[in-house]
């Protein structure tokens, strides 16, 4: 294992943060909040850190896999507690579990608030806490990545590390350019966004806010009530098909921008993912026309929330815990489900469960015909054993790990809606569950315990549980 | 595919049917129920199906897996219809599709019920009820084999998708011998067990029907509080101890009787059984200490209550869902895990999560180091590729099922505990579950679509998927 090098790495990401923390540290300035501290600390804090480990390059710069997951894994924990420092400083947020768990949620994109008056925050730490969204949304070392020139091959391990989904694709052969062609395509999808809303009469502040939490599948919201605070038809479905399209695979934006129109055909994923969402968006609308009269009214609320719960976003415009039974327990599968790989959303992602669907179907045809030879295929290939195992590992580690969370959440002895789905909702990166959790609740009453719990929750499902998972293997510090 | 065998199988299991189901006629007669017709119906009815269609044995004998398949999915439908006529020809269960259900949940050891009264019923339709569980308990089919004097190579291909569990293990060369020294082994222990119950003081009638409810790890109960009802320790203790029995591999028994002590090292999937049985009722003693005051008392009814559902029984002595949401969260998890493989119980199996528990932690392990080779392990011996996927797949199928499961029973619009674990219960064979469907509850408010959909999920939760979902595979139907 090369320290040196991990530490080197580690020590620029720290850098990059602080320069991020200067742009609420202006706001803050701007607006006159009297907080300049809340910033100026951690800043000052991590560029020293930083600067030291990382003012000498290593000698060695040897990475192998290994080095690439630990990078990872740590970073995303000392950036979320050098992100949260500002609401613990400001005494917005007093207790310190509360400002890591509150800013593991807008690194991992997860959007579970412990606010119970989110209105009531300074508008630069709103800001931050939106912005570490829209930083966490596409890897906030990927963008490291994109930013200084390496032409190390480490950005490889990396990218493999904190890329969501098991078909990454390599865009081009070159790693670095990847990285800046899709941060191409993310800025350029987060200003369309922005200029959408701002159109639609949404204040500009707001509209910059809440296209962070939709660029990143987040979901912090800066109004008690969400989305469904400006109560226009026109934002929700602009938010709305904006969240579908960050939850898209961004390996489609670029063959668009190359105009290889023929490869699209053979984007199962996208076609099942868009299937899905308009699927399920039909079959609640019928679900909970009691409650809204007219389809159009129950399309648009039924659509919004789909799709803030496929794409694992969070907002709301509707309280769905008021929905009949079938709309909840749709919600909760997609919760599970995801969106698509190579996205900025979360769970386990719609192309692991075609995966699986078609393990399933080839298991059941080997049963009833041992001898015989089926293979499983994707996008027109054939999917190899060695991925097919990693899928189905993937699927186990993902059961176990939820079954020993819920176990320890259940400890706080709330019901087992409030206990199941706070677990899904934090593991799958989503945001509000059911129960207390649900879109107008939030995870304030939970024990230190749990909110430790839900934050390692968090950090695995948006790392894909190997980063995290290697931090605690033995074998992997074992001397080699 | 070989039709005429298949018919000729389900003959001859039809007439074992008939056979069985002269004893609650004899039984009614003796107690002069006045229902007599409600036997006689369904007795002449399998008799002349049974003989017409296998009086004359094929020409062609073949059969291979796909046959053993669909007879054994095909015959627990049917044999399933024909046991539930008694309830429905004497009214005493009015509605068909609750007559199905009561029927499929009996022979699959299930032990759901949709009876509000249990103690209103005739003793014969008590008696038949719990029945089903024991001839269900190591499968009508083996049991055909065993008494019919066969010397076909097809019992194997029968046993095989009718046995639970990925490791069966040939007992011996000869398949039929095996039968036989199971249901030596199987009778031995149901002799034993009532012989303890009926010394404890339980009457004589209730002793055998409780015990074919142990064997069977099925669960009806003659009372409607069930074992509670004869509130005794030493009870408790005796169906407790007797449902971790039989809810072990018979393999153990096997290799106890040939006296092979020291294969029974080896045996991963024991120790783990064991284990898990023993902590998590030490963990639930502690947690509902609160509730029974000393740590014997509530030791008693923890170890009842995990034995209980870990096996996959179902009885009860105490109402769990007023118990903390740590306990509630622990029997959840028991039932889905369910007992060992080669038992009588149902569930994933202890042997499954063992070779998944590997799986995940080969898969942290080859994330960090992609080139190495990892192996997986049990019992001393590496588990074979083909084995793992078969495992793996079926864990998807699981999942899969369940999903859609519980979408369907959601149309009933109840609350979200008793939607989830009204499908968890019935597809791991278990019976009751939390909510409405507690240990006080019964499943009667169900719609007829979620009784249908139960009912399937009990079949393939016993039959392990399979036998039942090749019925409806296309590829398995056409001409070869």
């Amino acid at each position: 294992m090369n320290y040196r090098m991990i530490a080197y790495t580690i020590g620029r990401i720290l850098i990059i943060v602080a320069a991020a923390m200067m742009i609420p540290l202006v706001l803050s300035l701007f607006f006159d909040e009297g907080i300049a501290s809340a910033y100026l600390i951690p800043i000052l804090l991590s560029l020293a850190i930083g600067a030291a480990v990382s003012i000498k390059p290593p000698e060695n710069k040897s990475m192998f896999v290994r080095e690439g997951m630990v990078i990872v894994g740590l970073s995303w924990i000392i950036i979320s507690i050098i992100g949260g420092m500002p609401f613990f400083i400001s005494r917005q947020i007093p207790n310190a579990v509360d400002c890591f768990f509150e800013t593991v949620s807008g690194f991992t994109t997860t959007g579970s608030t412990i606010l119970s008056d989110v209105e009531s925050m300074s508008k630069s730490l709103l800001f931050w806490r939106s912005f570490t969204h829209w930083l966490g949304g596409m890897g906030v070392l990927v963008f490291a990545m994109a930013i200084f020139s390496s032409k190390d091959t480490r950005a490889t391990y990396m990218m493999k590390a904190e890329m969501p989904g098991p078909v990454v694709g390599k865009l081009t052969s070159k790693w670095q350019f990847s990285a800046r062609i899709l941060y191409i395509i993310y800025v350029a999808l987060t200003v369309l966004e922005i200029v959408f809303l701002i159109f639609g009469g949404m204040p500009v502040f707001d509209s910059i806010v809440h296209t962070f939490g939709t660029a990143g599948t987040g979901g912090f919201g800066i109004k008690n009530t969400s989305i469904a605070y400006y109560n226009s038809a026109y934002i929700d479905y602009v938010i709305g098909i904006f969240m579908v399209l960050f939850g898209l695979n961004f390996n489609i934006y670029f063959l668009l921008l190359m105009r290889k129109f023929a490869n699209l055909k053979h984007e199962d994923e996208m076609k099942w993912y868009i299937g899905i969402v308009l699927l399920a968006s039909v079959v609640i609308a019928f679900n909970i026309m009691p409650l809204y009269h007219t389809f159009a009214k129950s399309f648009r609320y039924s659509f919004f929330q789909v799709s803030s719960i496929m794409t694992t976003t969070g907002y709301a415009t509707a309280d769905y815990c008021t929905w009949p039974m079938l709309s909840q327990v749709i919600l909760v599968l997609l919760m599970i489900i995801g969106a698509c790989a190579g996205s900025t959303g979360g769970g386990i992602k719609v192309i692991r469960f075609i995966i699986l669907l078609k393990v399933a179907k080839r298991a059941v045809r080997k049963a009833a015909s041992p001898r015989s030879v089926f293979s499983v295929n994707t996008a027109g290939k054939t999917v190899e054993w060695e991925i097919l195992n990693g899928v189905l590992a993937y699927f186990v580690i993902y059961i176990i790990f939820m079954g020993v969370s819920i176990l320890l959440v259940s400890l706080d002895n709330k019901d087992l809606a409030t206990t199941v789905t706070s677990v899904i909702a934090t593991m799958n990166n989503i945001g509000p569950g059911l129960g207390e959790i649900g879109p107008t609740g939030n995870f304030a009453d939970f024990s230190i315990l749990s909110k430790l719990v839900m934050s390692i929750d968090m950090l695995v499902g948006r790392l894909e549980f190997y980063p995290i998972l290697i931090l605690f293997s033995p074998y992997v510090w074992k001397k080699s």
